[in-house]
């Protein structure tokens, strides 16, 4: 899958860094397998494929070595493309002969971590590949994609909860990532939420009723961010005569009203729900109704689409967009991060950031879950991140 | 009091701003004013002091107007004390024939709410100064103050808790802030709490067995912190060959391992506890038994010491060191702003900041509650702040 | 002079920093002293008046020790003015006594240099508390003062000559810099030179005409200037309904047609004479009339005036505003700087500054020479700084 | 050759822009096609080939339009090698197509001042993919090339002059930039000039002998530059247990002792000198030497070699290294910039630079004069640049 996305890119889309939050894309494909090679061959006595790529491709485990800056990614031109695809087609036959063997429990778990992990960084490559090709004036698409045309938004309905103590956290036998642990007690107090996430139309309303120009919606972050980056509506909308559109991984598009509301920050999701009469979702608030609903995966990864789509019917809660809560990304009661250095995958970023529920339309299939943790800083947009209403009930 | 504070002060020590966090202390004494003269004063037809302290004294109210950047404040010379003190004079004595009238409930709360707001800018005033004191290569002593000899550590003891359904938050007919209210429910997981903060002598140990130079201890923004602005200690302390000596408002003294340590960041408190085995209590964990204990104001502001003082009981939650939680500091269930410009005073700092408890010493008596919710961003430092280790029960 | 020229600050305003070029009014009086601390009274014996004084007033000879760093001095706030006023006259008192004793030819000559330097900080400071009061939006006047009426710009003549080879520099027993000297043969192609410098009449014109948005006429790193800056007028100008008003030490006042232009950068002269069809002189050929011009002090440093005055009569190049050339500021053929710390005076700043000529209104008197070269970055505005327009002959 | 520079490089070498005053080899190779186009094509009626390239590949020519921001040129990973290529077929046909017909003589010069352009970009091509390879861990060779065994420096003799009025610039039918012009007298001053450039041996002495360590050797902004940039060697150095290498485009080797000392900045040749107990010449010095020799390119860009070379014999004036001198970049008296946008080429950069002469191993045969000026900011250092020492005579 991994190869497949990064198929479309030539050698010089797959090089170039927008931003320091965006890695390219060769980067991600090197990334995904040094973890394999790290994690798993290292151990099993495999030597290294090259010297530096320990140090080229570690992105942030500190237990592991040091590693070549994050924001300078962008700035190497070599390996290229060719020498990636041979280092994952060497890692991937050493794993092939790995996994031909017996596995004990602990390998077996490395290999499934080293799996949502690379599925993780298929949704990064696209969301950063989007980036890379909306910095470019030329406004290229990743893909030739077909788009309907416009609706409406859809009737917003709530769904109501008496509050209570209610069970949160992942707990089972199948994949969790160890932020997700453990299960655990939480007290609700009454609350309603709504049953889609806030729609384009909707938030065109926002920014004609003055949403970005008023200080009383907005933190004071929020606000300090709004003006520092004339933030006028979400990142890629762009406004001519002919009204907003936006630029998706098939190319610029109208907006269309009907669609999720996405590509916006937690800043801008909180003064729109503040702007609504609302508030956003706690995550145990959202967890709650979403382990309740039959999971599929229809909405996310498509790549026929590739853009979040119109509600089908209400009280859906999977795909489409992250759904910013108005939970601080902290620590379960209990909560222990993995034994050694891939403990540092998700424990060790418990701060500064808020955390996202649901998946979006460029998750891969098979990786959504209802206790699923996405997590970013508040000012991110390049996220597929959209919002859905709550109240106290 | 804020008078009494700023009188040891020099004309030259009022009008420094060392860092944008920090305010001059001739700016404290204004705005305390200015917060009079527009929320009570003006609505009651006083005509402004001077046309422009609106514009300079205004601290972050979008509501009433624009203002002079917070990171200039050190650049003003004019107003100088001295009509800062006239200013001061003149709102006083409108405030006085305000006060021998009837008074409405409305007013009658932002009066109190405006002599809280000065209780905190009387803490500040204190922060500040001894920051604007220290950048000085000269170490001037804000007073001269007598220090007793080192001690040690005081034994550490826990408390125990059940967990289960517990009131978190204010309720009553005396002050509080917005922020903590309402009073509403919570659930506790079986915990232990240290009976009083880490001393001085254990942070000694944390720096000699390496804990600010191992990655493994520190969430992944503090290890940035450290690297990036090389962190070797606590704010104010330094190291010679006779050991470590800290600055304080009494000039430098050796650091006393009996003493609370002091001036640390929610980074270093974090990593500190990870490295104790243990971790911060939550904002309700911290409350729960601090709200079974008797308040006393015996530590918080004197000035015959203004440096945290080493325990004289166990089981103490109030003054000498702001103690740092877990909680990201965010909106309790049901939580509204006040109304009007005053709205502004809390809600919309709620992201990107920790919650601290208890009081300092340099706290004004009368300005501490088991239910304060105090509040900095996870690098500051120069808060009187310290913390208490929490563990799982 | 120089405690008379820091008489009318308050101990506010001699403490204030407004930018990184500009130091407090108290760090000037200290640091002048300094200098006879350092250079005459050390070597003669005399202790220190303080042990960290040698720290705190360096400037930036690095053979005399480590300094404290420019752009934290007005983070100071000790020592305070009256500790400077005992410092000054603790200095004055130990000089008295040197000069009341036989005084050997190198030491007569660092004390010239000394009363030299003290007169160069006597302009700074005045340059400097002018940036400082305008910063603040209160834009208090230094001193009142009073001032005629606006005017018309006089006519402008031209001064011609036939080039050839001239001498150029100081030769004679009398004081100059080191940077003056020596005196050498220069070639000069035939050239005109105006005999006044541009008036604020022809800035406006220039400004009318679309002189600060028109790419053209400038150069690339001015241009840049122009838009990172946002620079519309000069430094000090601002315009409302009535016109364009400046801010000087007797506080805000139109600005005057018949005025010298002031406050303009390198890159604004050029560019305005490049709108004008002319050229700044080199420095050469401004000398060689100047030098031919007797010398008179009446257009430098008066308190009863402040500002560059209209000129009197033409062919007049002392006073009123230093005039940018189109020399770098580079050595001459031969140049030896002096030896000993006082040797890093003029020599080390020998590149990215531009040379000006004939000293301003807040030069004091005994200051000015034909020989004088002053220097600046190209995008300095905050001295009193204009030009005179000049062409091939 | 154009195309054969860029021939060893992949899509992602080509791709990559290292720090801002770096581009990518795609931008060169495109942006020297668009001189053509747009100075000759558009002109003669031929519509653009892409309607976005205007803006993508104009440098800085204000009067052709807007233009991408130069820092953001390698975010661009479109249009890709393969089209940039086809850009440039498209381009030759059509001035194939033009160069068969008649041309007058404006014509005729700007297709002149086309190819010197592209020389120019030849240089730099070489000069910034050297940077490119070198950011990257792996130190990827340009090109294997095979370096001669290290030798010892030359002796170093003294050329003397006596000084006098010369005449310097460039008059003729033939090529030369406008900023070579007009041809005009000056006056020298009797001096002595090196009969080659300083090698790295001696450079290794200025090291050895703490040249990066002593502030009296260097100006105030080079002094500045040293600890700001931690320069302890030219660019492109680093030391190990064996002594210095460094990284050429054939990949790391020795420094040779015998070559001509290469990637310094201006700061760095003035330190040196100063050191040497010399200076650096005047370009009017180096020019009225260089003038007076055989022109001969034996010592430009080479393929098989890229690299700075031993002299063969004393008394040369071109190639291997451009040579610092100590000439601001000014107008020379009578400037006067080409009519039209390409007057924008060097006039607009006479400020904030300095002069260096001579050429270098990469600048290509027939691109090399004795009155052609180069111009680098004083800190620049990726350019392969040297000096030669002078004294007064």
């Amino acid at each position: 899958m991994t190869e497949a996305l990064a198929a479309p890119l030539s050698a010089e889309d797959q090089t170039v860094q927008s931003m320091p939050d965006v890695s390219p894309t060769k980067w991600h494909r090197a990334h995904t397998t040094w973890f394999f090679e790290t994690f798993l061959l290292g151990p099993a006595g495999h030597p290294g494929f090259h010297p530096a790529y320990g140090y080229l491709f570690n992105s942030y485990y500190e237990a592991v070595g040091p590693r070549h800056p994050r924001p300078d990614r962008g700035l190497l031109s070599r390996p290229g493309i060719e020498e990636i695809a041979a280092y994952r087609r060497h890692v991937d036959g050493l794993m092939s002969g790995l996994l031909s063997g017996p596995i004990d429990q602990a390998t077996a778990g490395l290999i499934e971590l080293g799996l949502h992990h690379e599925q993780q960084h298929q949704e990064l490559l696209l969301m950063d590949i989007k980036h890379v090709l909306y910095v470019n004036p030329l406004l290229p698409a990743y893909l030739p994609l077909a788009f309907p045309n416009p609706g409406s938004p859809a009737a917003l309905g709530w769904l109501y909860h008496d509050g209570g103590v209610v069970e949160q956290g992942f707990e089972g036998a199948t994949f969790a990532f160890d932020n997700e642990r453990p299960r655990h007690e939480t007290l609700l107090h009454p609350f309603a939420l709504a049953d889609r996430s806030v729609s384009n139309g909707e938030w065109l309303e926002f920014i004609e009723d003055g949403g970005y120009e008023r200080p009383e919606l907005w933190l004071s972050d929020g606000w300090y961010a709004v003006n520092n980056n004339e933030w006028r509506a979400p990142q890629y909308w762009h406004s001519n005569e002919d009204g907003y559109w936006q630029f998706t991984l098939g190319g610029p598009r109208p907006v269309d009203p009907a669609e999720p509301a996405c590509h916006v920050s937690y800043y801008e999701a909180d003064a729109f729900a503040r702007w609504a009469g609302a508030r956003l979702p706690t995550e145990a608030e959202w967890e709650v109704f979403a382990i309740a609903t039959p999971l599929d995966d229809r909405r996310s990864l498509d790549l026929d689409r590739l853009s979040p789509r119109p509600p089908e019917a209400p009280g859906r809660f999977f795909g489409d967009v992250w759904e910013w809560t108005s939970s601080a990304y902290q620590p379960y009661p209990g909560f222990q991060p993995e034994a050694g250095a891939v403990g540092e995958y998700n424990g060790k970023f418990m701060v500064n950031q808020q955390v996202l529920r649901g998946g979006c339309c460029v998750t891969p299939p098979g990786h959504l879950r209802p206790t699923y943790r996405n997590f970013f800083p508040p000012a991110a947009r390049w996220a597929f991140s959209g919002l859905r209403l709550a109240r106290d009930g």
